[in-house]
């Protein structure tokens, strides 16, 4: 409580990766601990003269740490911008006082606007610990956020970063609700539509639950972290961007948020509402197209709830003043040919640059997107711009601009290629009848992906096809032996990740 | 996956104490880093050639960890029980497949005995991460699991650990469903009904969202970790114990939730009734009473609330084969006049001595519920039971026999006193009419309480008094300045804490 009178620490850098929770370390018999009652995971404020932050405490015993010294993690190192020996104040923090609403939603009860804001910005603070965290996005989970709420979450998650504005009628963006592995078209739509003269200024997410996000897939082929100004100057030049969204602290809260949600593989409805709206409107998109994947083993499974999703994201886009469009499309099976950053990236040149190895699925699913988009713009006459679309391919003019922009990002490169391979070949010969999603994702995450750029799957069959006994089906790339061996494992105990029929 | 390749890792202590939660710490350029995958906050299998354990790691860059070495947090130290310098082998642990289960209930679906056991493993093994546990925990919350759930869930934490037969006809038990500050009648009741020659022995556990528990206050007379055969010794020869549930492993689950549920202070009523049935059963108890305090700032706000929660605990016990009888107890202001591990004792002490400082209000609540349960023996005749409990504790004998227990469970000792203290004064005349009991408590707990056993709060008026100007109302206690000051910053900005009337 009264920092001023506390001799200070001296900072030292452990050079401890604790991700994204700032962890410090004090000796146990040091005098702080003992005046201000600190104990292992107590959360502390920890202050510089110009900076502070929230950090959970560990305490130390032995000769890891000097008297007078404080140890931190490398996020509280660079949290605090540290560069070594400063002088560190610890002291208790406020009361978390935002908790009692979470508490509030787990006894079913509805938060309003003012709730919503505390909690988003305590999180934005760092004031919220993991498991604070958890509870929070468990609590949302599922359908438990009634639209209000969704709306209120979402406009508290914008007011809590920054916004753009691009000082234009018309920004067009575009979202696809996961679930379906590769399917990899936003850098093949954002080409095609400033080839035909929008402005689609997309910044994406990395994966939440997915072996890779928009995001990782164009950081394999150029430099996604772009500041603010960076990425005025590329949607000024070429119309258009591929830029990853947490680097312009658009909707920060997200960001945290995310961290959280890949541990716990939960999805909310509430939570993936808030989260695509929040970044569209931060981003300054008036226009924006949601691609719904329906299918058994998509994130969406079947018709009706796909409509409820598409209700609940039409009346909170109404709510924000957003004109939306959805549509509904094929999740039986993955789009595509790889799955993983580099794999994904791989099959979007192939398409772009009308190779005859790109595969047609994701080319038309493109295709049909873009056609979409290119009819909310207004840009052509309705039920005409998938046609459009088609052109701005097959004539090599989105493989321009798609160079272009990744030029204007930094420089275009050639995504990594995997040291390790399995192949799994068809034991009898059949037609491939069911493609479970879910199992592949899982496969592709277990040997890397996203983390391993260039770890991920290759599915070499569809739905349909005729198979011969001794046929490659799918390869798996790994970056490690032991999560080769990993995923190895795990397929070889999930054959029923593709199915025969008759 | 083959650990037996892997070049084994030297151990190293750190010192580092990060609660139960086992961490390692890994140099970013070691060879199994590499080749296993593993990053910052991967979730690890870590064996020696006797034990394994589950932990989370941490990745170090410089020189803080030498080439070949892992260094262990305390807990993964001991949990591995290791010396220094043995090997280790690490490897990837199998998925957690009863996350699906969790994931399943966020969703709203119902879970059976087989899936709430397929958890309860898990989180007995250390499978669960913090933010799992949180995640389990948020699920459950508030009503989310109907009787049938809660049996499911009781008789999973129940089967997870050991459990007592004493070989008897009748075991006496009782719980307090907490939320009332002070009210530490449980040693008393004891005292009672083994000097009426009665059999119950008390396991309890330590706060989860309290200034104190039952465990943490006879902490401070006597010894609480008794190891079951020392249990079993001392029940033969005093009748009764007063004992801390976690050392016997007693749902060992519940001890693990327990340390989530505090950092959260998030109660369910579905955990609430499986953690105290399962301590019970498992305990062999098979006469226990529930004692709920109802009021405003009580855990159990009114009296519907209070019958819910007494019909589903009803309908559980049922189905565990427990006899159960419940009463309602006044919870619209603490009991006794301590709130704090050693405060709450001292009260304890000055009751069973007769002393003429002793709180009347938790003698006559301890003699009330030490009559319920006489009469719940069948030992009196129906409502003879509190003339009998009062008669033991006036003739001396109850303080008898809790010598005696503390004696038999190693020694009588005074319980510490706190160095730091501030006095409320009333600052007009008069009539008490509120006291907020939520508040108290949060003051007591940011005095200290219960890690620090001597802090908390003494309340020296009671709802009706007539106070005059000057009076002191309350004093905090402290055993660390920082502490003491947080208190006071808290209660100042929460008068609130006590109202005047008519």
């Amino acid at each position: 409580m009264f920092p001023e009178k506390m001799n200070p620490l001296r900072a030292r850098r452990l050079g401890i990766d604790t991700h994204h929770e700032p962890n410090i370390y004090l000796r146990s018999d040091s005098s702080v601990c003992k005046s201000e009652g600190f104990n292992s995971l107590t959360r502390v404020l920890v202050s510089t003269e110009q900076n502070h932050m929230i950090a959970t405490l560990n305490i130390v015993t032995g000769d890891l740490i000097d008297e007078g010294e404080i140890g931190l993690s490398e996020s509280a190192w660079e949290k605090l911008k540290l560069i070594g020996h400063e002088s560190i104040w610890l002291s208790h923090p406020r009361p978390v006082h935002s908790l009692s609403h979470v508490r509030s939603k787990v006894y079913g009860h509805k938060l309003n606007e003012e709730q919503f804001s505390e909690i988003i910005n305590d999180i934005v603070d760092e004031r919220y610990a993991d498991v604070y965290l958890a509870a929070f996005i468990t609590a949302c989970g599922d359908d438990k956020l009634d639209d209000e709420e969704i709306t209120s979450l979402t406009r508290a998650m914008i007011n809590a970063g920054s916004t753009i504005d691009w000082g234009l009628d018309q920004v067009l963006d575009k979202h696809c609700v996961g679930g379906l592995p590769g399917n990899r078209t936003t850098p093949i739509v954002v080409s095609i539509l400033t080839a035909a003269g929008l402005t689609i200024p997309k910044t994406s997410s990395r994966a939440i639950t997915s072996p890779a996000g928009t995001a990782d897939t164009m950081e394999t082929l150029t430099d996604v972290s772009l500041t603010l100004d960076q990425m005025r100057e590329v949607v000024h030049s070429e119309g258009g961007c591929l830029a990853w969204g947490g680097s312009v602290r658009l909707s920060p809260a997200d960001d945290l948020l995310i961290q959280v949600e890949r541990a716990l593989d939960i999805d909310s409805e509430g939570q993936l509402i808030a989260s695509v709206l929040s970044k569209k409107v931060a981003a300054g998109a008036t226009h924006v197209l949601i691609d719904i994947p329906v299918g058994p083993t998509a994130k969406v499974r079947d018709d009706e709830a796909a409509d409820k999703l598409a209700n609940s994201f039409k009346r909170v886009a109404d709510n924000l003043g957003v004109t939306l469009a959805i549509v509904k499309t094929d999740g039986t099976q993955p789009v595509g040919e790889g799955i993983g950053p580099a794999l994904e990236a791989r099959d979007i040149v192939r398409v772009l640059k009308c190779d005859e190895q790109a595969p047609q699925d994701l080319l038309n699913r493109a295709v049909y997107l873009a056609g979409a988009m290119l009819d909310l713009s207004g840009k052509v006459s309705p039920g005409e711009g998938e046609k459009l679309a088609r052109e701005l391919v097959t004539t090599g003019k989105a493989w321009e601009k798609f160079v272009a922009i990744c030029q204007a990002q930094g420089a275009f490169k050639e995504p990594p290629i995997a040291h390790y391979r399995y192949e799994m070949l068809a034991e009898k010969d059949g037609t491939l009848a069911t493609v479970d999603n879910r199992i592949l994702a899982k496969v592709a995450k277990l040997a890397g992906a996203p983390a391993d750029a260039a770890a991920g799957v290759d599915l070499h069959v569809k739905v349909g096809d005729q198979i011969k006994r001794g046929q490659p089906m799918l390869t798996i790339h790994a970056e490690h032996i032991g999560e080769l061996n990993y995923a190895v494992d795990y397929l070889q105990s999930h054959l029923q990740i593709l199915t025969f029929g008759e």
